[in-house]
């Protein structure tokens, strides 16, 4: 069996756990890293190539891109055009329409595949949240997440003058309504009151409960767990009070990287565009022969 | 728009629920309802055709098994042949792997599609449980369901001698095991004890935990009010310890039939051939521009 041929492009958090995930599928191979600054080579990474353009790696069949969701498509653009498959955790939601389009046309251009927003939210909770669309197609979703360290919300209190270090945790609170509990050291000369009030005040936290604390190491607070609880009632066809929930209590960054393994996975077996998770059969993401897959899984 | 026009064949407790879910769906027409008897038309089936044999409607794009399981395969074969597509909820799970290559390859040859076993499980669930496995791939997956009254148990203690009525209830106790609880009325002059014994030592419940009881009227306790618990405990990469769950409480027939009228929709987006749930796009279940939906959905 020919294997796939796998790059990972940005290594922080998410890239390392994509590695694990690479050694692990019977059916990929570490075609090798891409990193900013390619002399700095850690040690779990000297077995592998490790360049500063993919240009430089050899027969890549897909680039899982662990960059930050804001270079997602500068460097999903410029690897399609090489022919090259992407596939992204993007997770910015109101943008991710946009990012469809403009990747689609250059992958069909370029008869390429990328699959974005693959993750778990935006991810696999998609999927989970279009399946109850159709079991029930009237009614409310809601999801929950957390409890959990945000990222996006962590970086917007770091932005904020006077904060040293920051954690900032989701709490759900039931209905898609989020706590947020911020954890912060001040850097000297500054004023607790004050730093706390324009965090609470900042437009990512305006809208939500905030509590701000003060704290002597953010970092003896860090886990990466994370979690979500995903509710529909609704209505299937005119019978009211069907009931569904959806939960995961899940190491973040693993499962991230996970599910763009499986993504990874799924790109080489779709036409030439662009998708989202909830375009893919479900099945595509699966190592492993089809018709066993069926017979141990339906 | 043009509508989907959608024959129903099998009008039982699943095609009355069928009929529901078309009427409310904006995207389609239904055809007509074809029955063994079509000279029995109950009221609410006057408005539409009603007809012993489905080449007697007009233009269906795709017809809706509402038959026993064991009928599935003689219909979807005379179906298919005609270029009509069919969906089933077809739920004897060790057969699926076979009925999947027999229409298979009669889809293919007539040009049209066959998605079989479309009902929550299999069907929701499976997607639920390949969706899970694509998140950790090492685990295990435990599907536990009820409360609720399983279809097939209790047609095999109405084939026990003695036996009136019968009732028997699914009661989930955890990884994957599953109590039987039966109610039973009895015909005159049968000992009570013994039928019990039969029942215990039916290959359908030899294996399972099963308390058999005498009640005055089984109708008195029968509700279609089913679920299901499924639980994944894996590895995400090299991450143990990814917990995940998936419940529902919901009636039955009625999850059923929305079912199956969402993959009804997505028959026509299919290239001829026959489909499992997880071999289709979640997305083309649902009703709705799909731009939108991504924004709505992912």
């Amino acid at each position: 069996m020919k294997k796939i041929r796998a790059a990972i492009v940005g290594y922080g958090n998410i890239g390392r756990y994509v590695l694990d995930a690479l050694q692990v599928a019977p059916d990929f191979e570490v075609a090798g890293i891409v990193r900013r600054d390619a002399a700095d080579i850690p040690d779990e990474l000297k077995r592998f190539p490790v360049v500063s353009d993919i240009a430089c790696l050899k027969e890549v069949d897909v680039a899982i891109l662990c960059t930050p969701t804001r270079s997602v498509e500068t460097y999903a653009s410029k690897i399609l055009k090489m022919g090259i498959n992407t596939v992204d955790s993007f997770d910015i939601h109101t943008e991710i329409s946009g990012l469809h389009e403009r990747l689609g046309e250059i992958a069909k251009k370029y008869n390429s595949v990328s699959i974005i927003s693959a993750g778990w939210d935006p991810g696999s909770d998609s999927m989970v949240r279009a399946l109850l669309e159709a079991c029930a197609p009237k009614g409310i979703t809601y999801t929950n997440f957390g409890p959990g360290m945000s990222m996006g919300h962590t970086v917007a209190v770091k932005a904020i003058e006077g904060v040293k270090a920051a954690l900032s945790m989701t709490i759900p609170v039931g209905t898609g309504i989020h706590r947020r509990m911020v954890y912060i050291e001040l850097k000297e000369g500054y004023d607790f009151k004050r730093v706390a009030e324009a965090i609470k005040t900042d437009p990512y936290f305006e809208h939500d409960e905030t509590h701000v604390m003060q704290v002597d190491s953010v970092d003896a607070l860090k886990d990466m767990g994370h979690g979500v609880n995903l509710i529909r009632k609704g209505v299937s066809g005119k019978t009211q009070n069907q009931l569904f929930e959806f939960g995961m209590k899940i190491n973040n960054p693993a499962l991230t990287g996970q599910i763009l393994v499986a993504t990874a996975r799924a790109s080489v077996l779709q036409r030439p565009g662009c998708y989202t998770l909830i375009e893919i059969p479900v099945i595509d993401l699966l190592y492993g022969d089809r018709k066993e897959l069926i017979k141990h899984l339906v």
